[in-house]
């Protein structure tokens, strides 16, 4: 047991691994041996964390109508208590600022100020050259034929939760 | 912005995509869609959480040697802290031990116990199941190209990851 690996998981359960199931543990190991460097990275580099950086990105990409706290959640796939955290620090180092929705007053909109968006982009040029150094070990053809793989795994899994919901 | 999407991040930034940005969080967006639907799924049929699952599922392979709580977290790749709060839980409710480290007494070594390994064989089997359908919307071949190509990037990673540690 020398290295980090979750995938032998199964390997002594009284089922075999399905195919599927192997796959689906490989893809967590690569997602989180990529995510805790990233981690590492931002914590070293910007004295931050990856779920900051993560609402930042979001935030960065709607400056003009803002987020709802329910829809940073939604964009990101986690929950809304972990987020109300992360904007109480932004707002309070003057990254965001809230304000209320004119329509509906009792929701708070939410967006980057100027020293946000600054403070983005620098770690964002910073990140993508991360991820370009990470995803290194493949070849562009390689790349491709990943990313066109996982693009139909993504919309199978988009069209099977919206039936799953309706 | 009506669909859960953490890709277009960067789509605003002054700065392109590179096609390993774009393959990055797209393998993020499957990984977040597939973990918070297996989340889902052990909440409403075993009232359990993915990081209990992911322990147990760790203690299942060690059953003679049992795990101390380092090589829990390193194995996971989380920090401790989460776990110690895990199996606490797991103890309480009778589904782990703790005992002591015969050559290190002060190392906790933790193991399932008779009740522990049956409960996680029981949401094992359905664990795979969820898998399987999951990952429904590739075919054989798909999915074993896919494979391929993760374990090629797993491999870099690795050698990437521990070059930078020596």
């Amino acid at each position: 047991m020398s290295e980090t690996d979750i995938e032998p998981t199964l390997n002594m359960l009284k089922l075999d691994n399905s195919q599927s199931l192997r796959l689906w543990l490989r893809m967590l190991s690569c997602t989180r041996l990529i995510e805790n460097d990233i981690r590492q990275d931002l914590r070293e580099s910007f004295d931050t964390t990856l779920p900051r950086f993560d609402v930042m990105a979001q935030l960065y990409r709607y400056p003009d109508s803002g987020l709802r706290m329910s829809e940073i959640s939604r964009l990101l796939m986690v929950t809304n208590g972990n987020i109300t955290g992360i904007i109480d620090g932004l707002a309070q180092e003057g990254l965001a600022e809230r304000t209320t929705d004119g329509d509906d007053r009792r929701a708070t909109i939410v967006r980057l100020t100027a020293d946000g968006v600054s403070a983005f982009e620098a770690m964002a040029i910073q990140h993508r050259g991360w991820v370009d150094g990470l995803l290194g070990g493949l070849d562009d053809d390689e790349r491709e034929q990943l990313f066109n793989l996982l693009t139909k795994l993504r919309d199978s899994l988009y069209a099977k939760l919206e039936k799953t919901d309706a």
